[in-house]
């Protein structure tokens, strides 16, 4: 146990190195970083962050340097689950979603980094260690290209080591889509593991008009077809479609997923560590996961993800993320035979390159 | 059609007169308010509001200068449905709920404001006027005040032309919550409309046992018994403690209402204009009781929802809320044999008092 001692907060905005689509977000050219640095009394640090597709980070930033530093000041920076709670109930008027998810979610994240710092243990170690190699997927974020250009994207992947791929889907038109899914599978053989996400471009009818055309194509899983406010409509998807379906990158809570699980909406919960409410709410969703005798996946910030996946027996990919974070760290992700390793050093591992981060202030 | 040209976003801090409790909350010194107001390519203004406990309102302010000013830069003031569902999904990732949809909410109620001004209709008549009378009780804040107290304050009420009054529940036991009810109940006589609030203090089945205890007491509803993220905890309420169910304060869209309504989980819906969605969301929240055949009852911002729930059939009781807004509005709310009226004055009919806010600036 230690007391916390300081609070930092980073608001980076970081531009990525092509401006990349998917159906809904439309164009992102930069991905906005907000990070949280707990130095406890006797100076050991805690790093967490947490991202978005270019807005909402200032609020996430404020939350985290105006309302959370002062609800935790001086605090037993190991007693997760009751800063967890205190957050949350200390700012859930207002927040109970949104912004300040993502806030409590970097927040979360250094703690875990510190503990496991302090215990000098990775953190996959730390949370009950499984398997340090997770399978791992590349994440494409490709509505745009042209098929060449996604068969030349995917054999870049390739060289990388990658073993799984996903492509994005949901173009204006769902023969573009089959065609595009069709030239993939081929390029990529039978039985490689393929995914495609529609990032809640359709109604329920033509989601499931898209999963019955795909069906040919043996997808792992469609990810997002629909919005995530209709549960219900996922379940119509579930049964109607033939494909298994992915979901949860725009799920803010443990009971969110809980929701979604119960009402079998769900193949592949897919919680994201830097928005669900950090590594407390993700692990509670795995093993919510593993008791529903679901696999569980991961959206975003594969860093730190690695650790946690590694810790659950019900792990299924982990997704690598397109953004060009890699750039700002120091040990940035290994892959073995398309598996990602969890780092063994102590922590997460992760060492942000502060300074070079620094002329990307917001 | 007019074109907005500015956007203006303030942040105040504002005490309350007394230091408030309720079962979740703890104590509350000060609120926060945060103001929208909008200018239109012809000088006219809309103003719109919305307010938290104290906390999360710098994100909300960063939201509505940083992200929603740029988001609608330029746009037809007029295109209500446009523009929430632009600012909704331009926000989505790391919004959909949070200090996002309070932002919103303010920004939407600036939208109609502003559009009945130019109207020069006041925005129940814009609305679909059904009733300017509106029922009104009192709500307090005073789960700490002693009964003697506890009856001063509603002999206030009473006097103050109050014919209906909401009383806090959910202290340490239930025996206290029991007896405060009871000297309620006589001291009002039968058939005096009232409500109790437990403010999510309890279990569901602590819930259980409260409303079967106060059901001797002829509660109007019984409000937030348990956290809204249990939905199905809240059928339980329903199926087994015999006293109608309010909630909804802490609900954050109109999908959100639709799995309680849809699930038989609440008596009574009872959303909040400037945390909901504003307006635009309120209506839908409203009508989609309608459909439901439930009433609709509110939340906080009297001012502004006498007006919403002047243009529904099914509208219950509006919430007159126990916050000091009215020192810095120019027409506080007026009441006519224990309803409030909703005012002739184009638009909502608030005007701030924006020098005395001034000084209070956060
Ligand atoms: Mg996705
Ligand atoms: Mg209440």
């Amino acid at each position: 146990m230690m007391r916390m001692a300081t609070i930092e907060t980073g608001l980076y905005r970081i531009p990525l190195p092509v401006t990349l689509s998917d159906s809904t977000h439309g164009r992102i050219a930069a991905f906005e970083l907000i990070t949280c640095r707990i130095r406890d009394a006797d100076g050991a640090e805690g790093v967490g962050y947490t991202y978005t597709v270019g807005r909402n980070g200032g609020a996430v930033a404020d939350i985290l340097s105006r309302e959370i530093s002062e609800l935790v000041e001086g605090r037993e920076a190991d007693d997760t689950e009751a800063l967890w709670h205190d957050v949350w109930w200390g700012l859930h008027y207002g927040g109970r979603g949104g912004p300040t998810v993502l806030a409590l979610s970097a927040f979360d994240i250094a703690l875990w980094d510190l503990k496991a710092r302090r215990a000098e243990l990775p953190l996959f170690r730390l949370l009950g260690g499984f398997d340090d190699h997770v399978p791992c997927y590349a994440g494409g974020i490709d509505l745009d290209l042209s098929v060449d250009d996604l068969l030349k994207q995917t054999d870049g992947n390739l060289a990388k080591g990658f073993r799984a791929i996903k492509m994005k889907v949901g173009r204006p038109d769902l023969k573009s889509d089959v065609a595009r899914v069709s030239a993939m599978r081929e390029h990529l053989g039978d039985g490689f593991p393929l995914m495609a996400d529609a990032n809640m471009k359709w109604t329920v009818e033509e989601a499931i008009r898209a999963a019955r055309a795909l069906q040919p194509f043996d997808l792992t899983w469609l990810e997002e077809p629909i919005t995530p406010d209709d549960i219900a409509g996922h379940v119509r998807i579930m049964q109607a479609g033939g494909v298994p379906i992915a979901a949860g990158e725009n799920l803010r809570s443990l009971w969110e997923f809980k929701n979604y699980i119960a009402a079998g909406a769900v193949s592949y919960p897919e919680p994201d560590v830097t928005n669900c409410g950090g590594v407390s709410a993700f692990m509670k969703i795995a093993r919510l996961a593993e008791a529903f005798n679901l696999p569980v996946t991961s959206h975003g910030a594969h860093d730190i993800t690695v650790h946690l996946l590694a810790a659950c027996p019900n792990r299924s990919y982990l997704e690598a993320h397109g953004f060009g974070l890699d750039k700002y760290i120091e040990h940035p992700l290994v892959l073995e035979d398309g598996k990602a390793v969890a780092p063994r050093r102590a922590g997460h591992g992760i060492n942000f390159d502060w300074k070079g981060l620094a002329k990307l202030s917001a």
